[in-house]
């Protein structure tokens, strides 16, 4: 067996690629820091197959449980790289839970300026989302669906080597972001994976290239584990929902489970959610559609989000009785359309970066916009508000985004 | 400032060379091993510049103390890459030190197959090598020139680096090698640098090409910080003394400097001796190699080696009066000429790497060779002795060793 020096000077020297058993010699428990960093460096600094990359993934795997479901063809999973307003997991889990497809996934945090799933149903007191594996499949089984931290019992090699990514400046190699994405889908054991990797302003990828390069890495190794992998690339240079912070973006997801809410957000989850039941179950396309609306409109898929708020130990009266609907930042500064014009939106970069900067602070904080882009706005209208600690802060941050709105004299 | 992951992001995407400022955050006595490794892989795997490398070469230096003399420009330093029977230095010193020119040199351990000449040193009794930089400066003032153990308060980031080299595979990358010894080089603060890059399979480096590129490289360093670089590659594929093993070497290299000893050994010297004698003092070529033969053969390079073994508290009974000349291994085993030949020598990779594995058990085992190269041997000429722990393993070692030795039918 080679020694880490060895494996990474032989691969350094184009003599080798790295397989199984070397990522699992270079990325053991017990490899030192250092051995894990080089390893991070040199898959970085050169060209890989994606059986390397599957490879690496498969070592991420192994390092940890996984999870075994009674049926794994009828289980679903969902990640997306993350956007500005990306409220999609939260309303799509239940949404599918209510159509009787269980979802299972595991979520992380914030991300740069996207928020997190994980940060924006923490605002609902009492929900425990630090979960095992077993309470986690428990929780799939009774309710019919389970959105969860991820579990330290899951994958804990990713866990490390993230923390060394962000140390070593390797954050955006697409090998390793495909591997830390799919090897969490991969341990989870859902045989269906909904991927949508974002792109542009409000996301983590810059542009359409990064991100169709990492669909086309993060489907070879889906389809190289036996995986059923639907995948899309999309634009995010706008917010996905009308608001960035963790409570306004959870009273956004709330909105469009309970039939309302942002067009905006529930066109992006429908169209999701119909996809993903028509590859379950490809006999009855047409009846898709209505089944997932008459789920929003209907209020089932909130029924279903109920019955998992309560499962995890959450606060029901909070959030179905006013607690939610009433929760407040101590001011709220809301910016007008300085001219006659119509609103064409407000680039999601900015919105982010605000409202993870604002909610760093107070959870309530953050973004929220009133204006539809395509509006026509009167001068006057109230166009957004900013959410935040105090109103010389709201007014602060309310002149940053103002130049960020974009308006089309008619 | 950039931060360290931002840093190494930003030179892999080929926006920037590392800077004096750039290399000190990275190599910072808090920087984690982590981007320690990151940085020392990224280097490994990218072209830089002369003056990328110098750079590395001051944030080593500028890591710990310097070695400042009275005259810089009076005082000679010497360092060799390694080879076999790499004796050099041991002689050099005393006889530069004869000839009234002070060399102050720090020096290692052995590296792989060639041996150190701290280990060949470190078996006269009591001599104590581990000095700090006051001693140090306080030896060649007193004795006229010092061979010692690198002191921790020279170069540390040196030692920390080459720990990380070793477990990330980048021991071999030439600008790693040339900051590394260039540093210590600079750190010790002599204005005159011999350097001596060895190759061939009784050395470190593997061909001359990487010699040539290591000794340009190491050229570039020195005279961008102002030094006089005295430079020259050279063949090792035979041993540059008869002898493999700290204790054997050591013998060799005081028979040199008594005026005896073997003929290689004595040339390479003189010849390394004239060249730093003829730059330092141009006006008289000619009589510098009498004056040098004269130091050797007249004994007075061995008084001076006496004199340092005396500062140092080394035994010099030992020394002188038989200790040194039958300290003996437990056993020797004697190879004789199979056929009547013209000896060619021996290939200096077994020897090495033999005498290394002995030399682990016990500083007074190893190989020493007897027939001279270009000698005529008879039937049952003895050729070489392996001096071992016990007659087993000389014999074993013995039967790889005849193999490597080369005989020319006449």
């Amino acid at each position: 067996m080679d020694s880490p020096a060895t494996l990474l000077e032989r691969r350094r020297g184009g003599r080798i690629e790295f397989g199984d058993k070397d990522f699992a010699v270079l990325l053991a428990p017990d490899s030192p820091d250092s051995v894990v960093a080089a390893t991070l460096t040199t898959l970085a600094m050169s060209q890989h197959s994606d059986t390397e990359a599957f490879a690496l993934t498969r070592a991420y795997v192994d390092s940890g449980q996984q999870v075994h479901w009674p049926d794994p063809h009828a289980v679903v999973d969902k990640h997306s790289t993350g956007c500005v307003g990306d409220d999609v997991s939260i309303v799509l889990a239940p949404l599918l839970g209510a159509l009787g497809i269980p979802m299972g996934k595991v979520t992380g945090a914030a991300l740069r300026h996207c928020g997190g799933t994980l940060d924006k149903l923490g605002c609902i007191p009492g929900l425990g989302l630090a979960l095992s594996v077993a309470e986690f499949t428990d929780c799939v089984e009774q309710v019919g669906f389970c959105v969860a931290g991820q579990s330290s019992q899951l994958v804990p090699a990713d866990g490390r080597t993230y923390a060394l990514r962000e140390r070593t400046g390797t954050v955006d190699v697409a090998t390793l972001i495909a591997a830390s994405i799919m090897s969490k889908k991969l341990a989870c054991g859902a045989h269906t994976i909904a991927l949508e990797v974002k792109y542009g302003s409000g996301a983590v990828l810059a542009d359409a290239h990064a991100a169709d390069e990492l669909a086309r890495l993060m489907r070879a190794i889906g389809e190289a584990a036996g995986r059923r992998m639907l995948i899309s690339t999309c634009d995010a240079s706008l917010p996905l929902a009308p608001a960035a912070g963790p409570l306004l973006e959870l009273r956004e997801a709330v909105a469009v489970m309970r039939g309302g809410g942002a067009a905006i957000l529930r066109e992006h989850v429908t169209d999701l959610a119909e996809q993903i039941v028509c590859a379950l179950h490809p006999a009855d396309p047409v009846r898709a559609r209505t089944r997932i609306d008459d789920a929003l409109d209907s209020g089932r898929a909130f029924e279903a989000f109920c019955r998992y708020v309560a499962h995890l130990g959450g606060d029901l009266r909070w959030l179905c009785d006013g607690g939610l609907a009433n929760a407040a930042a101590p001011s709220i500064t809301v910016y007008h359309a300085p001219v006659s014009a119509r609103f064409d939106g407000i680039d999601a970069g900015p919105v982010g970066a605000i409202g993870q900067a604002l909610a760093a602070i107070d959870p309530r904080c953050g973004v929220e916009i009133l204006a539809e882009p395509g509006q026509h706005c009167a001068v006057g209208t109230p166009v957004l508000q900013v959410h935040a600690p105090d109103a010389h802060t709201g007014a602060d941050q309310l002149s940053a985004l103002a130049s960020a709105c974009r308006f089309h004299d008619e």
